[in-house]
């Protein structure tokens, strides 16, 4: 088994925000599990990318939803054209050959793919594997990240106590103005002068969140509507386009957000 | 494998409303994933075939549904008459060669499948076969277009924050009361004044959406009525079976509608 | 494949009750999708049948169930005797051979089905089979009808607008006096006498419809009557073991029907 | 195929109540489907025993339940020690070897069973085995009888308007007083005092039948109790065990049941 | 197939509290299929062990729960390193060499088990094993017996009338005092002051039930705060971890029964 | 096979707060099943892990969830490189060659799992393997222990009573306060004065428990505190990162443990 494929060879933009480098760091040197909280869009993939190119570490991510199972993450015999095979899933790739394996918004998987984490994230660093009658124990490099975004998750879709409490978690927001306006000039490939006006945008759109809008717009939106008026678009066609019309199908609530982009741009 | 069979040969006829090929064209120059949304039989489907043929790349059409799963649209090992086969499903065949592919109502689909186009929607660009023991890096052709009828959605389906905001955001509605009449008069292969009173009978029907219809009648619908009317059957038949009918099965919604169909032929 | 066991011999008795004869010639000349519409028992399988007869088409029935998903429609691979082998389903056969594809109460199966059939009831009339690596462009005979009783639909179990507009309809009631007698006398092998009088009755129950019985006595049930007769029952026997017992267990509404058979008897 | 061990041997022991042996006789005559109606125990399946019997056509009895698919009916195909084989369900047995097939509750089974009766209850007579790729005309022999507990139904699970509407029903109740003794004393092997003293014990029981539960005592509740008198126990006793602790939990009907119970041996 | 395996050598011990031993003896004679009733621990089990040894008959006991089929009671085929072969389930097994079943608390397995046993409860005494095309005549030894807690059932989980009315039915409840003290002192070694005093703990629990209890202290949980008595520890702690931790978490409820178990010993 | 991989070399560190050591060792003298009752995180896991390395036992650990089954637990034939062979679950392992087997949270798995342990939970001792045709006398040194969070239990998730029935409790709190000092200061590797001021915030945060927070933090997150203090961090963001951050998302709730975290490191 490579990990070559899941090394992140050049350095991953990041914009740090407070001590969030830090505390990463200190957990994984005692290889403790983390968990990322924060809303859509903030930057937690990209803050994962970071820390495992820092670090030096492949990274295995796993972006978890509503049918995944715990032999999705752990591994399966499978009936390939050599006959039947035991196939390492990717948290079994993870563990056995020392990746960062991170599991997006685990919240949404189904309820025995926690449990399998468990033996990991306490003194046993261990993942058993049943059916190939196998017990691992953790490669040295092994860590746990996780995502989670409170803002999604309701009485019937939580991580119980006896996982949360297994974590040390960082906390992640929307970047401060000036951040996020180098980040979207950078990523984008616009003028600093356009970055500030489409943060600006977002900012506003934040202010909305909790009034109609489920949420405020992600950097990455912003990005969007910069790469569309770089590509020859107007300001007003390509905010709407990336931005309004994605977020909220409501009348009063589109206004409301064309009236925060057309005070923006003038 | 050869992609012929999804090139589009002949320019699909389409009279664009607005800025809506400009936008395509910027999203596509930049590979960003779009999103059109709009009422059901509003020209979504012809707009993106004839993007496709426009931009000369293969079109890859799924529609998706409450029994779609991840496995659907991105692959299987199947049991055929030559054993355990890989099987590419039609979004990977889209990511490895280099078509547009389009997931026509991919709010339907079960969750797992909006998950697996997360990484293809960031700057990843990847499409992990985890079964397939294979990490595909997008064809640099391939791109992501998915639609989405805002009237459909409810609180228990629809798409997450952190899939909507991957998406630019194309909007569409009924074409204006000349280009639609043009379009009825093409498609049906009717004289332009029947085209024009079965438009006038579509806005009428469209007027009365929300009091009762839940949506007006389509140009789909008026072309219909048009080929009927072609083929020998009296225009109150006609309209009677290819929109009141199949439109509503409420005694008053059927009368008023009758009545609009009325006064739009006297 | 041969067709000819789905081809109907000798002609369905039929008889017309409006213009729904050259309606289906219309919409089958251009390959229009027919939707019927109608209670339980007015004709609507039958008129299908003749249809088929009439136009010289193999027709191919499928009963529409809540298990139905799309391969039962479209096909699968199916472990048989000869090893793995592709069984095209009756909607695939139809498609691939040219038959009348007959979907009856299609808003019973699974919506997966609904989504089979849309790109065969637009211009592209092509059936994908992603399992089977093929796209079929439909033979040049084969057309779609399904049924559709509006009595039955519920808000969770209708059929999407974005499928519905897609078909144009036929409305199918209940035969006239005349009609239906000469229909019971034909096919129960009675004298016009009784059948006049177990139309009486049938009438009587339709009455009674929306007042405590669900739908009234269709023609098969006074048919069915009829047959008991001629087998030597009494009447009142045959009229209380084909229509009342079945139609209700309503202590009040059995007496109510057999008060009106009682009077028509009489 | 032998039906041999579906055939009845002996005379089944029945009581004819009215006219049911003659309304059964005609409708198979004509091969109309039937429908048995009534309550728990009343004796359907020892009429329809008995009319297999008369007729001397094998039966081939389906004890119907909510696991039960369409399959279970109509076959599969089975990995058996001998490779993949086609099996027949009983229902294919019966339409293709000339059996009556009794589908008992069939409103417990999947709605795919009742739609696979369809075709085999109008004029067609057939049964599509599209797995099998053959369609069975039934066998001149074949006869479809159900069974149907008015007093289980519920909104969510009934037979269809347009499955009823296909049968011609026979309706059962408890047989009258010296028929069901002289039955008693025929089946428990009790004299006929006896017997008088077990069905007055039952009709009382039936009279408390909407005060407090849900079914009087069946005729074989009534049979126990006298098989418990004659292997020695006292008649309290066999009472207490065979109708009045199986019947009911409730202490205050326990009490009047018991209260029945000793009036009636007084 | 040996059934010696599940012959059982010992007399189980057991103190009979009225007639259930001839009511279940006269049963067996006749073959009657029995309903033992009764809370959970008040001696069930045992007793059917009793009676299959007082009969030398082997006896298989089948713990039933929610997600148990009729292919579970009944077999199937199985992969097993032999290749595809039949596997007789344990009903299948009492059956056709001629054991006692008991099917323990059968309300919680799904429907389709409790059709299973319909044909061996009446005159019929078969096992159609549909899949094998088999029909299994019982032996003549062959009895059902079944469990049925009356505390636990509710409306949508409870026996059918049709099924329940197959059974004769046997009551159970907690032994009388001076029994239980015996069983206490047997089964736990200890003397018989300390068993009065258990004994007289439980009959206190008993009387809590419905005032927040849902059960009362079983037979075996005295047995068990014998057993930690005689290794040792002090009867306040053998009793609270034996009887009042395990049934209930309520602070109130754990200070009454604490208080109750005070008194007694006092 | 081989247990050694189950045993526990080095003595777990454990610090003993009442009689439990005592009684576990009563009732695995006996082999009674002990159910563990107690909040996350303090220490039940731990304890099991000690009485197993002081009992000189292997132990075997099972993580249930919603979607584990017997057969999880049991075993199953796999289809392996090998062919198709039996592979012993868990519990058999533990079974057959006399481990102790804890099933952590065995409340979470599906309901036949608690009916496969109840033979093992009494008199007989036995594992019934009926696939494997096989009923496994347990080893003399097998026992079972479970654990249950009453914390957590609902009226849809409950264990049965005829379950709980079977086990002798251990209740297990939070350590005294200078225990579990002297445990977070062992565990994390840091001085007591700070382990006395972690343990001061675990004891407030309890302290909040059901004013808005669902448990307070556990001996294990005041050792992840402990160690990110180890690994530089200030104390406020380690308590923030390790404690308040995945104990709750309530703006107000943060802020009350905030000052608590403020009140003890001042």
């Amino acid at each position: 088994m490579n990990l070559d494929d899941y090394r992140i060879a050049d350095e991953p933009f990041y914009r740090p925000v407070a001590d969030e480098i830090a505390l990463f760091e200190a957990a994984y040197g005692d290889r403790l599990p983390v968990m990322l909280k924060g809303p859509t869009g903030c930057g937690k993939t990209r803050f994962v990318e970071h820390m495992a190119w820092r670090l030096g570490r492949p990274l295995i991510t796993v972006a978890c939803h509503e049918d995944m199972t715990a032999s999705d993450l752990a591994g399966r015999f499978l009936l390939s054209p050599e006959g039947t095979v035991w196939h390492d899933g990717p948290l079994t790739t993870a563990v056995r050959h020392g990746a960062i394996c991170y599991l997006d918004e685990i919240v949404e998987a189904r309820q025995d793919t926690t449990v399998v984490i468990h033996p990991l994230t306490d003194a046993r660093r261990v993942l058993p594997l049943d059916k190939h009658n196998e017990v691992i124990q953790a490669h040295s490099d092994f860590a746990l990240t996780i995502s989670y975004n409170p803002g999604y998750q309701s009485a019937v879709k939580d991580l119980k106590e006896s996982t949360k409490q297994r974590f040390v978690a960082i906390e992640f927001s929307y970047p401060e103005r000036d951040v996020e306006a180098a980040i979207v000039a950078r990523e984008a490939g616009v003028e600093s002068g356009l970055a500030d006006v489409l943060v600006a945008i977002g900012a506003r759109s934040r202010n909305l969140r909790g009034q109609g809008l489920d949420e405020g717009a992600s950097t990455r939106m912003l990005i969007h509507a910069g790469r569309l008026v770089r590509a020859g678009m107007p300001i007003e066609t390509a905010t709407r386009s990336a931005i309004v019309l994605p977020i909220t199908d409501d009348a009063d609530m589109r206004e409301a957000l064309s009236g925060a982009v057309a005070a923006c741009i003038a």
